[in-house]
């Protein structure tokens, strides 16, 4: 037990505020840094301290964990909290802390080692029961042994080549017929690709989702879990919405997967919080894929459905304290939505479209929260991730949940830069999505720009028309109803002002 | 059951932009109605439709129902809530409003007169089994009978003049022995205040509490309770602080003063929300004060412990529709705090501050709700009720919530009037306050202005020593830790900027 007077967040924008928020919370003081892209930044002026580390490039400032370290020494830090991205995952550096004298906001170095290897965190979960995509364990160029392997597996499978990568040498196999013919023709792709035949096989999820696990381990070997989430909703592999608990496990799978995940965690000796990623197939069979050793972008949705404050059991548990609840005393309250906001123009292939936050107000009432890093007036800098916001809300039921996100998106006022909420409110209004039924190919399936240009080309004209009105308006005092009639006056909110 | 389609929020402020968020959740269109001294407020530019109604004071805009009634009428209006305050109590204006054909979004023109009436509540409740205040029924003036009802009642007792008011003939009796000389210094003070020497006995409450039950009835005779609100911390019988669930309120008591509550609203076949105040004495006996017949200012806190949304229940209920959930179905879910920031200058006997916001930052995060009507540059009309905001927090504990609230007034960013903030900030760190163990009468007790300029003298200097820094570190690029030593610039965003 080591108490924590002094936190240096390794980190920059809204997940460097967050961990700042609670550690002020808890009574305990806060170092910041930043690059002199970020001299201005609401992270550094919110800290008691702010130490610039360089030039905006990340390698020239927020990766260099040698710098940090000095900075806590003397600054008189106690501990580092990596956020997410940057260092977090960085076993070496986080052994560097330890080896300092700090505490590493984190799991031991091994953990983060081991996990950040896929073939390491194969064999160490191996002792525990722990569900994997089914497939060959090694590589296979018989094709009549492949054939019965294949139909242990059960169809579609997947023929990869063994050497492989970019796609380059892989079938899906819908059924025995097809086998041979296109386990020959597998081989034949990977032998002029790479000069070698060998492929493995695995099955093939038809329709994927992507789901996780929170879960936090403490450093006298208690491991709880925090429900799932949902994250099946992705953009080139970026995760776009975000929610918990999943509209489609039941309390069954999700008690499953809760012990598998903490069977992972097990298997590491993890402390800290983490998350186990699983893919879920449309049987709702999960399989695990990897573990993030660090808090999650997506965590606030757990925290909303538990009123648990991850930031703060993570600085606990780094003191050498207990979690601070028991698994059964957890509950799952109501539902959360998260929603990313990004400085990216939907309309045009998601380019970032970076510059001046003209207009920035945040939508605020029940059941919202917000976590970003900028306001009205900043400037959205080049150089890093075009993330501007996580925006988050929680209702009784997934159907209030979603009716509030796209209150919330209507109410969120931004100009001067194009952002993501459009086509995020697309897809909260999408009936595959407000289903439930939908997998990580909702994005390709169901979205292309110009949907967004029907969609919006109605509510553009309003957007004018209401223009209009105001400013006619605004050079006269509003008329009384007594005098004019009805007296009303267009004043939506959302049709006045741009937003996103 | 007659669906709502549009409501007219007869409101201002922080209570109509919350009422017209949940309306637009549901689908529902609105319109708000304002005075000419809140043409650019926020409620106006919120709702899709916006009516002037007349010159700032209530009594020629807010509190014209027949005018409202008629705006309704050409807007083609469902409904009309009426916030709190205003015409929201008003039993005539409710009958009004059903009368014209709309739809009144709270209790029966009769309830809200039955409860308007201390009498006429009495004898409603009076079948049920409500505690109330032990005391004489009737005026006596015989002292040997009035000494017996003392005793029965128990000691300390409070004498009142049958005909009195203002404090005048009222005397607090500790024990049987200073009876009859306090009794005749009443009666004949009485009789030459009020040329009447009839008095009433009843208990006299030490140390009082006042704690709330909300209710929620709907048209088909259902009623639930939604737990406690604790609200004694007043100055001048002004709410200041409110939270839920109490501190001191067992599970027991609890569920006692819930099926009290229901059976007050039942008395008056309640429907809507409502909220049973009660007088709590130092051994947690409750007795009956009082049924507002309307939402609360603090109904925010008994939304964060319970996930239910009040507005949209009670719009529902206006509807036809039934309560959505059932009394099981409820859980207390952690702990929620609201501080009411008033534009109030503590430091100098609390008069108001009128002004412009000229700067308005309000807190951020987990945990955090904000429910106000104003915005940056905005000024604050002296017109009304000088609340700004409701600030309001959730934590897993009472512990939490209260640092959480720490840490959000820190973070609250008002210049260009004096708030409350301070004066809250103290309330929440009285170890009176943080120990449970406090009554109607904290401020009196534990508040003095001096006591905040003590506080605040160390922290205005370090205001003022950290603008130096700021000046100072404008002018020059800040220095990286490589060349200057430690490379620390103090940044408090608390000590730069003066919060309220």
């Amino acid at each position: 037990m080591r108490k924590i007077n002094k936190i240096l967040v390794a980190n920059r924008g809204e997940i460097s505020l967050r961990v700042m928020r609670t550690a002020r919370e808890m009574g305990i003081k806060t170092v910041a840094v930043y690059s002199e892209a970020d001299r201005n930044a609401l992270h550094v002026r919110y800290a008691d301290e702010a130490v610039c580390l360089g030039p905006a490039p990340s390698a020239q400032s927020y990766l260099l964990g040698d710098k940090i370290i000095e900075v806590c020494k003397e600054l008189n830090v106690d501990a580092i909290h990596p956020g997410y991205g940057f260092l977090s995952e960085n076993a070496q550096f986080a052994k560097k802390v330890t080896d300092a004298g700090l505490i590493f906001i984190g799991p031991s170095p091994e953990a983060i080692e081991v996990m950040g290897s896929k073939l390491a965190a194969k064999q160490a979960v191996s002792k525990y029961d722990i569900p994997m995509v089914p497939g060959t364990e090694e590589a296979i160029d018989d094709i009549p042994e492949a054939k019965k392997t294949a139909a242990e597996i059960g169809y579609p499978i997947l023929i990869k080549a063994s050497a492989g990568g970019g796609g380059k040498g892989m079938r899906v196999v819908e059924n025995e017929e097809e086998f041979e013919e296109q386990m020959q023709r597998a081989i034949s792709e990977a032998v002029s690709a790479f000069g070698d035949g060998a492929v493995f096989i695995e099955k093939f999820i038809t329709s994927p989702r992507h789901i996780e696990i929170q879960v936090l381990g403490d450093q006298l070997g208690n491991v709880v879990h925090l429900f799932e989430r949902e994250c099946s909703v992705q953009r080139r592999h970026q995760k776009v919405i975000e929610e918990a608990p999943s509209a489609v496990i039941t309390e069954e799978k999700r008690q499953a997967m809760g012990e598998a995940a903490i069977g992972v965690a097990k298997a590491c000796n993890y402390y800290g919080a983490g998350t186990v990623e699983f893919i879920v197939d449309e049987n709702l069979n999960f399989y695990f894929l990897e573990m993030n050793t660090r808090l999650q972008v997506e965590h606030p949705v757990t925290e909303l459905i538990t009123g648990i404050d991850l930031v703060k059991e993570q600085i606990h548990i780094a003191e050498g304290q207990p979690i601070s609840f028991q698994q059964d005393e957890l509950k799952i309250n109501g539902h959360s939505v998260e929603v990313r906001v990004y400085a990216e123009d939907p309309k045009n292939n998601f380019l970032p479209d970076i510059g001046k936050l003209i207009t920035y107000k945040r939508p605020q009432g029940p059941g919202i929260r917000v976590d970003d890093g900028f306001e009205q007036g900043m400037d959205i800098p080049i150089y890093y991730d075009p993330m501007i916001a996580k925006l988050v809300t929680h209702g009784e039921t997934r159907e209030k949940a979603i009716e509030r996100m796209v209150r919330a998106i209507d109410e969120y006022q931004i100009t001067g830069i194009e952002t993501t909420l459009p086509f995020c409110k697309f897809v909260l209004q999408h009936q595959a999505f407000t289903s439930g039924d939908f997998d990580t190919k909702f994005v390709e399936k169901h979205f292309s720009p110009e949907i967004l240009d029907e969609e919006f080309t109605s509510e553009e004209q309003k957007i004018l028309a209401a223009a209009g009105v105001f400013l006619l308006e605004q050079q006269k005092p509003k008329h009384q109803i007594a005098e004019s009639g009805t007296g009303s006056v267009t004043s939506n909110w959302k049709n006045r002002l741009k937003h996103g």
